[in-house]
This record gives structure tokens, sequence and C-alpha cells, in this order.
């Protein structure tokens, strides 16, 4: 096999053989494929795409070329993962209430990339919280309460990641076989029986329209039934931020409110996700017969304060201080121009001012500010008066708060007509 | 600008802005821009296409990334480029044929490429021949002899040199842009007024089909012609190698046997085409009014023994040991297994064997046997007789021998059925 013949091969829309893509990702691993070759073929297969069987197997190759996380307990094992979207807390809540329904949920999470936040940002806003948690400390924890978010070990798909850190400097990231395969091999290296996928679509997400977004959980579904784990995929709205706040410690915060049971409005999309992905996962494994009986219990675990409990034990056992409130940076109200009704919120200008505030990375290995970030007042539909509040922004700096303000007077169109709410759960 | 940014605007289809070009063009040569994204961007420009604007705007930035060749008389400066074919022996008597006629012909040739051989290669074959002369030699040469044929110097489009290097090994050599570019950059830092192109077209060549080689024609054509020089191109038969031999040595013989004039019938399509690519440039710069004119003046020149002069007189100039004949190596027949027609000879196992016998190069730096190679004693469309020979091949090692054999056997196909011979030139 030579390097050269494969990258020709996938240039000229050929299927490549399983030993083909493990020569690539091998060479890779161990540098005798130069990155230059790497990244020519990664932007041919962003440019002539791949069959499902070609993805499997670029995903198994993946997941082989590292660590799979050994079973720790007889429980099932389940995880979620979702695309990435503006103000997405749900992470934060799914793995302990999971966690509540004796269930493993190992959930190896990483940081904010491009404008959307990081689970493991978000959960670093507690002193203390530590996200380089061994395989050992990781199975210790899951033995001792069920839940757990880390980061990735160095020994999980060394392959993707090397694979990642190129692909995000030569244009190759948008392509659905590679998404698909880097997702789905650190997923599956926990060794799962069911996975729940929750497919962003809008302005705030990387797929911006329904049918690239289809596309994409079509292809992980796939993926993952041929590599013999239940998967399902959930296509939901992400044309406005999912709740209420976008930040770290802000979004920490609004994540114990829904766990302690008491959810201002702003923030039923959040919890209704939840329970809606937590739901699919508990019957998909049938310990409940219907979606209907698994989320009145899900809602129990909430209302009762087990979800929280658990939440707790997890922030303590990974080192970090809980606390119900994190401080927040100082508040800044912005208001609405005119009346008339929410028409659109561009998720692109929300994650910008959010950077700009020094809660996001410009790039690699900046340091976050965690108290800084928006509170969202409004949603698309609502009617607006004028001068009504519509963002506060927490910044703890005059000049970020100007930069973050550029981002903010364009970010709310308002409407001279009615507009209609936009439902959360696009398709199943 | 970002390099990460051109490479998504490629990715993406966009017209890059002559200001984008330039920018990789330049990183690529300082080093800024790594090797990586370089590879990354041309699989984009292969897989989405360049405009011509955007072609001429790459050639342009090739070009100013190194010398041009100063003029060196004010005799109109011309050149000849063919894309490379089995038995192309053109150069070696153009260069000397055309600088009878008060033109300077500062011939920029390469080395073998993949089955084809060079230019460069074949004029090696004369003991103590140099193919590295310095730009002041190069001037010196044309202003007392008219022609020189010599590699490019370090200081010519240093970009295109970087560049073809890692397309050679990164699948992005067959892009009509990428071709155009690196050809026409080379060729114009020869500062020259009138270019014709021999674009080859079938088995032997690196367009299969006509429809592409009329794509890369098109594209060469149009850039000459945005460069302001008059630029002219053939689409010619490379279905089966051109002339009768292939190999170096015997190669630069057959093109000594047509500079004196004496010329066998399988070699007359290689003065054919050199008399036809010469009067198109003659006509061009109005030294003939017609095409006709111009071939009797040629021909003249071929047989009254001042084209035979000058060859001569470059070998020696340039270093080397003229001879009439080079000596070559052990001949060996081979004949037809059975009777018939030559339907098709396959350029690419002729290629092969000659590779195999040692007279071109598995990897870059290989040393060439000049002595060795293969004579073609048939053609398309010959009527063929059991055991008639068809090839005779020039060995210096048995197993060498052997292994071009295995190419040979399959090489040349004889038909049943009466087939009609191949025109030499397809379109202008």
């Amino acid at each position: 096999l030579l390097a050269t013949a494969i990258i020709d091969r996938k240039r000229d829309s050929c299927e490549l053989s399983r030993d083909e893509i493990q020569f690539m990702l091998a060479g890779l691993v161990d540098g005798t494929v130069p990155d230059y070759q790497i990244s020519a073929w990664a932007m041919a297969v962003l440019c002539r795409g791949m069959t499902q069987r070609e993805t499997a197997d670029l995903t198994d190759c993946m997941l082989a070329s590292g660590n799979r996380l050994p079973r720790a307990s007889d429980r099932p094992r389940v995880d979620k993962h979702s695309t990435g979207g503006l103000g997405d807390k749900v992470s934060l809540i799914l793995a302990p209430l999971l966690a509540c329904f004796d269930l493993d949920v190992p959930m190896l999470s990483g940081r904010g990339l491009g404008i959307t936040g990081g689970t493991l940002d978000k959960l670093e806003s507690y002193a203390g919280f530590r996200c380089d948690l061994t395989e050992d400390e990781i199975n210790r924890q899951l033995v001792k309460i069920g839940c757990v978010i880390t980061g990735t070990t160095p020994n999980i798909a060394p392959a993707d990641r090397k694979l990642y850190a190129l692909r995000d400097v030569t244009g190759t990231v948008p392509s659905i076989p590679l998404i698909t395969a880097s997702i789905m091999s650190k997923k599956l290296s926990a060794s799962l029986d069911a996975l729940v996928l929750d497919v962003k679509c809008g302005s705030g997400a990387f797929m911006k329209t329904l049918p690239e977004a289809r596309e994409l959980a079509a292809s992980l579904v796939a993926t993952g039934e041929r590599m013999e784990v239940r998967t399902m995929a959930l296509l939901t709205d992400m044309s406005q931020p999912l709740g209420r706040m976008v930040g770290n410690a802000c979004e920490a915060n609004e994540a114990v409110e829904i766990l302690s049971g008491h959810c201002e409005l702003g923030s039923a999309s959040v919890r209704e996700l939840t329970l809606r992905l937590c739901a699919e996962l508990l019957v998909s494994l049938d310990q409940f017969p219907t979606r209907e009986q698994a989320t009145t219990s899900l809602s129990n675990a909430l209302s009762d304060g087990r979800a929280m409990d658990r939440y707790e034990q997890m922030i303590s056992e990974q080192g970090g201080t809980f606390c119900r409130r994190i401080d927040l940076a100082s508040e800044h109200i912005i208001v609405a121009e005119h009346c008339g009704w929410v028409q659109a919120i561009d998720g692109e200008r929300i994650g910008r001012a959010v950077i700009a505030l020094g809660g996001g990375r410009q790039k690699q290995g900046d340091r976050i500010n965690p108290n800084v970030g928006i509170e969202m007042l409004v949603r698309i539909g609502e009617p607006i008066a004028a001068a009504q509040p519509m963002m506060r922004v927490f910044a703890d700096d005059t000049n970020k708060l100007h930069g973050a303000k550029r981002y903010l007077a364009a970010a709310i169109t308002i409407s001279d007509q009615a507009v209609s709410m936009q439902p959360l759960l696009l398709e199943e």
C-alpha cells in the first residue's frame, strides 16, 4: 500500500478498502504518512464523500488506534452526544439524572469549539473541578456514583485526536464522514450499550439547514448500528440559544436550577430536551415501556432531589467546590430599540459576543473567564415593547463589554408582524 | 489574510482573489504557510477548479516568485512545450532547426516523469553534456548559436518547484489549473514572444481522452494570451509512441537521423510533427505568409545540413561529445504470436518496460542507463504476420530484460480485423 495511491483513489471518487483506511490512520499515528498527505486525503474525502461502509471502517480504525474503557459494573452504559449549540448545558443535567436509574454514564466531553461552549469549560466554573481523570479514576467513580464527565484520556482514539487537530487548520472540518468517525470513535470507546444523539440545526449550530442535519444524523445512526450500539438521533432547533444562559458559570447555574426542580420559563426548553433525550435511552434499554412513563419517573428524580444529590457528588468526587449559584460578573441590560415580535436570533453574533467578553477562546490555550456571559430574556415569537430588556450581559471589563455590544446590537431581529414560536424538536 | 480562510473559500467553490493566491504562494516559498495547508488547498483546487482569471493570476504569481531570463538579443524568442509522451524527441530537433531562422530558442526542459522520458536525460546520453547552465551561460549561448536546452535554474519560479514537489506526493498533479500554471510559469520566465504547445492525447499520455486534452489546451492558450504571448496549441495523438525509438540514447540517435535529412518510415511522425510545430511559430511571427512556405524552408534546413550543424554546435557548447550514432545495448527481438492487424499499443506498458530496463527512474535520483530502450517496428493499423518482429529491445542485463518482457508481452494488441491508421494531428 502507498499513501499516494490511496489519495489518488479517493480523489477519483473510488471506495477505499478497510486496509487502505487503516494504512492512512496508522501512518498518521506513527508518523510514517506525513501531515501533508493526510490533509490532502482529508480534503479529497470532504470533496468526494465516503460510503457508510467506509465511514464505519474509519470509525472502527480510529477506535482501534487506542484503548476502550473497560466495563466497571454490570449496569448498562449509556451516553449522549450533541453536535454543539449555544447554551447547551444538557450534559450537566443528563449524566447525574440517568445515574439515578441504575445506568453508568461515562461521558467523555470536550472544550469549547468555535462559537459554542464546552461542557468541560462549564464544569470548571466550580473551583478545583478536574477534567483529567485517568481510566482507573473514571471506572472507580462510575462504580461509586454512576456518572462522570471528563476529558478524553490520551489513550482514547489517538488517531482521531491527531486528525482533528489537522482538520481544524486545513479546512476539512465540515465533512459528514469525518465528523461521524470523530464523534463515534470517541463515544464508542466508552464501550456503550446505547447512545442518543442530539443533532442541532439552525443559525447557532454547525449544521445550518435541516437537510444537512438529517444527513449527519443518518450517518451517525448508521455507523452506531453497524457497530452494534443502540443509536437514536433527534434533530433539534438551534435557531436560538437553548434555555436562558450562554456562558460558563451562568450555564452551570441554570443546570442547577433545573436539577433542583425549580425551572424558570426561559429554561423550559433545556428541561424538555433533557427529559426527552433521557427517555429515549431508558425506553431503548426496556427500562420503561413508554416514553411517557419514563418522563414521569425522570421528573420525579428531579423534583425529589435525587438528581441534584448525584450532581453534587459528581462535582465533589472530581475535586470541585459545589455551590448553588456561582457569582457572575456585573450586569448590563440591553433593551429593544422598537416594539414588534422577535423574528430571529443570530447565534453566530451571540457566540462571538461571549468570546469578546472573555468567556470563550480566540485561539487554543486561551484562558477563559467563567463568570461572564449573556442571559437571553426573550425568545423567537415573543412580542416586544420598545425599551423592553432583551439581554442581560455579565461583563467584568468596559472594553470587552463594548466589544460584545457591537455583536449584540444586530443579534436580535424584531419584526413588525407577529412571528410564530419555533418548535424545539424538529425530527426524530 | 488567513490560510485557513483561503482554503475554506476554495473548498466552498469561491473564486479566489489575486491577493489570496499570492498569499498562499508567498507562504509556500517562505515557509509561513505549512505544507499540510498547501496540500489541502491544492486538493481543493483540484476538486473545485479555478476560473481562467484565477489560473492566470496563479501563473503570474509563480512567475513573479523568481527571475525572468533577460533578453540576450533583438531576435524574437520562441519555445515549444509538450505535455509529455512516449518517444517524444521533438525538442532535440526543433530547437536547432528554429535557430536557423534567426530566432532565439531558450528551452528550459525537465527530467523524465512517470513513464515518459525527459529531454535532459536524452541529451545526457552524450558524454559530458551539461544541463545546469547559469543564466549568463544561457544568454551567451543564445547570442552565439540561438538555441539552448537546459534545466531550469534555481531562480526560475521557485514557487512552482516547491508546489510541484508537494503535488507529486499528494495526489494533486492532475488538475488543469495547477498544470497550466506550472507549465506556463516556467515557459514564460524565458521572456518569450511566441509559444507553441503540443498537447498529447491517448494511452501513452497524461490526458487519455480528447475532451480532457482540449480542456488543458484551452486553459494553456487562454493563460498565454492573458499574459500577452502569442500562444498556439495542437492536439496530437499519443495512442502509440512518437516515431520508432523509446529510450534515451536511441531517441537521440533517431533525432540525429531526422536532423541529417535521412528519415526511416517509422520516424516520419516525428519529422511531420516537428515541422508542423515549427511552421506554426514561424507563421505566427510573420516570417512566412503560409504554413506551406514555412514547411518548405524548414525541410531545406534539414536536407542541407544547417540544422544538423546547429545541433552539433549546441551539444559541444554545452560540454557534450557529439557522435552520429551512440552505441546501444544488446538487441533482442520480440515477435508477434499470431497474424492480424495492430489494434492498440499500451503506452503505460511500454513506458514501464523502459523503466524496468533501467532507462527511467523508479524514484527521484535513480541513475539512468542511457543505452537501453525499445525500437517499435510496427504502428497501429499495420498488418502483421505470425512471428513477424514487432519490437527490438536494447538491454544490458538478463534479469532486467525478463522484467521488461513481462510488460511487453501484453503491450501490443493484435486484431483479427483490419484496423485503420491513427492520424497524428487530432485538432488545432
